[in-house]
């Protein structure tokens, strides 16, 4: 099994709070005068983590000279997982599997609100290209706010290929793009479905586009050409959930 | 009029695209080697904004050292209006009035994205408390794609007393809040509307909180309490452009 060193009080606080039995080591600045590396001790061994005293230039080596804040932790996050698994993943939700595939999203902010909405969705799982989306840093986790480590994430060989599964299984793929002619709204977002978002910039990919069932925009009155990713993202994975009846 | 110093490709291009007219003075690194930058001086030139040549160590100090990348820009920036101006803007809008409050966003990269959906949502006005938002930095200007200069922004005084004004002028307004009962698509949004947005932190401030006629949630499903503060802005913006028949 191999661990991450998450640095920073976002990123370790957000392991504690929601995974915290995977905390392996946790490393606190001996003399730190921040009342939130303080707390974050305390909880901690609330959580029956023991923190291990560090003085600060041992946390600076640690830490390749990143910004601790005073505290860092080994992890074992969860591994991504296989395309092998998608099949598995595809039958267990049924009628309500609701994918997120994220085509070259780069910017570590924006991935990590991706899934932290994913994760607020109640998505069956995140996939992502193995090549070339960005890794899970600690601005992905912290972005994030946790989810980065809850949300089921595939990582996928070959993406196009990953699409065809899902196709033949019966999941309807929806790719969102400015230029689409129809709406958001106009689909059908009841049963088994995909949510396929392109990168910040050049948008999906050729065979990413050619995989979607339908192309969709989001409806809008100003002149900004487009949303941010995670935004737009947002917007689709909800109109999903309001669709199967969520808060009526 | 006052002006403000624009630096950075993104910002300066942002400001060129959008609002050419307004950038009183353009400097650019005479020995750049990055063409995005001969770029951008090509652009201002077709747009009729003539480039002045400054060497790097010009720029350091003009930009107090900021990360100018080789451009900055003295720009008009449209200066925010005060509440006064809501009546009229409310009149103008009519039924279609749809304002954006944001009591208290204080990330920039946040900010940013606000102003971009608002933007896109076509608002008729952006308010935000004068004395406890972020100004337009840099990184705001960045994260709003250029929107940040363009949408309505008012920054009130009294933040309660600029809601007061909007009730009074018959616009309806909705607070979001992970705790409140009601589910943001169970509101009628068509008619003139406000949507009350929180801070990332604290959220709402009481007198704010009290200000709205409804408290919604949006529905979620996951473990995650909140979504990012401008991914919940956008969904609730495009949740209103939805209801007043957008895309159908």
């Amino acid at each position: 099994m191999s661990t991450e060193l998450l640095i920073g009080i976002h990123s370790v606080e957000a392991a504690l709070n929601y995974d915290a039995g995977n905390i392996v080591e946790l490393y606190v600045e001996s003399d730190s005068q921040n009342p939130r590396v303080r707390e974050l001790a305390e909880r901690a061994r609330e959580l029956g983590v023991k923190p291990h005293a560090r003085d600060r230039a041992a946390l600076d080596r640690m830490t390749g000279g990143g910004r601790h804040q005073g505290v860092a932790a080994r992890y074992k996050a969860p591994p991504a997982r296989s395309d092998a698994e998608l099949p598995a993943l595809i039958e267990a939700a049924g009628s309500e599997a609701l994918f997120l595939v994220l085509d070259g999203v780069t910017d570590p902010h924006n991935l990590g609100a991706c899934l932290r909405s994913a994760e607020a969705a109640g998505v069956t799982a995140v996939i992502v290209p193995k090549d070339r989306a960005v890794g899970m840093t600690a601005t992905v986790r912290r972005a994030s706010a946790g989810a980065a480590d809850r949300v089921p994430l595939v990582a996928a060989t070959n993406l196009a290929r990953a699409l065809r599964v899902l196709k033949d299984a019966g999941v309807w793929l929806t790719g969102l793009a400015g230029e689409a002619t129809i709406s958001l709204h106009a689909i059908d977002f009841r049963g088994p479905v995909a949510i396929v978002m392109g990168g910040e910039g050049e948008g999906m990919r050729r065979l990413t586009r050619e995989a979607c069932d339908h192309l969709a925009h989001i409806p809008m009155k100003g002149r900004v050409e487009s949303l941010n990713v995670s935004v737009a993202t947002g917007i689709a994975l909800f109109e999903v959930l309001r669709q199967r009846g969520a808060g009526r």
